[in-house]
């Protein structure tokens, strides 16, 4: 039993550049936190290591780390119990329900996303200047659905033309909308950043704009929009008992 | 034109105890941050003062704070431009449509709750055991959404016995559902802890439960699932152009 105490260790310093983006691409490697993550990196066959507390019994070749350590690794006042090196996933072909996040730069905001995107049946979610989803933050809110979805890095442009077959949809207020026609498979859905939406350059690119009519206010929180859009996709509506 | 340059000013004094929920609470006060919430409560006639990094032609009687003195009140590292003391409004009797959030704990998850009922008819919405509405982090996602509703404190029971009409329905898995049948107004709309749910005695206490059918993870953000719900409330489906 291997047990870290100080914050100068040669591993704690070389994981600890896992919360820098720069690292992670460079390494293609990230930094987990909680039982949860650690579960789900397992699982999907890409825990490298972990670190704990605790000794854990799901976990014997981990590293136990003091109090003191562990919130430095993961630069949080609260340490969680459990933490580890994943694998960041190698990125697939676009399946045939794909999320696109165009400058969408709240943490809070992707991981959501991220995490109703795996519940309503998107496969794939492509980043186009927006928060790294492996970041911490990011991964926070996931709940470990980034494990499940193909990941891609590529422009709204980009990803039209590698698949021109896919019905590019995007979440815009467009007023002359009075259908309720839903685009068939395959698609993907664009959603824009929190304060401007989606660029000009992307919506004069659009098959077909979607939104969700609203009162009282001027616009949705961007997670909550697209969520509601991806579940009118799943073709469910809530069930009452 | 005041300008205030000392932290240890008797009124930011004051003003920043704010930032404390039994100071609101005393004084029915709340301290707001940005024009556009400074706007919503001038708006609704609640606005008591406000503070600017510069004049502002739109409040000619508002008291210019220094950087540091701004960035000390709001206990942000990046203070708004603009910042005011707004009344608390008072609580009215529950609308016909009330969302109640029993033991929602995340800011952000209050803050887009509020946001979304608003955006979906919701006129009214309870809390018991909640992040307080009126708090800072609370108040910065609803985007002003909080002077247009009506805020009750209460608990589940207290309001069931306050209002026997109202058809209580809980955002809870039951796989005995099976119908997509909206109850009919006037009702409330209880949503539960993050990471617990709802409590049991809520659960036996409830007319109805409805669920959002998702596929590969175990659950839904609150805010999420409450968005949809309500939305689903509101009759309208996301229109495609």
């Amino acid at each position: 039993m291997i047990m870290i105490t100080s914050t100068q260790n040669a591993t704690i310093k070389d994981v600890k550049k896992l919360l820098m983006k720069k690292y992670r691409q460079k390494e293609g490697r990230m930094l987990i936190e909680g039982k949860n993550l650690l579960d789900a990196a397992k699982a999907h066959n890409l825990l490298e290591s972990s670190f704990h507390l605790e000794p854990h019994p799901d976990y014997p070749k981990g590293t136990v780390l003091s109090d003191h350590v562990m919130r430095h690794l993961t630069k949080t006042k609260t340490p969680p119990r459990d933490a580890g090196v994943a694998k960041i996933p190698a990125s697939q072909t676009a399946g045939k329900r794909v999320l696109i996040l165009e400058n969408v730069q709240d943490p809070g905001n992707v991981g959501t996303l991220l995490r109703s995107a795996l519940a309503f049946g998107f496969d794939t979610v492509v980043f186009d200047e927006s928060a790294d989803p492996y970041a911490q933050k990011v991964m926070r809110s996931t709940q470990g659905a980034i494990f499940s979805l193909n990941i891609l890095f590529d422009t709204v442009p980009g990803f039209k033309s590698a698949y021109p077959g896919h019905t590019l949809v995007g979440a815009h207020l467009d007023r002359d909308a009075k259908t309720y026609e839903l685009p068939a498979d395959p698609l993907a859905l664009v959603l824009g950043n929190e304060g401007h939406g989606l660029k000009d350059s992307t919506i004069r690119s659009l098959d077909r704009t979607v939104y969700v009519q609203i009162q009282n206010i001027d616009s949705l929180n961007v997670a909550i929009a697209g969520s509601i859009i991806m579940h009118a996709f799943s073709g469910e509506k809530p069930l009452f008992g």
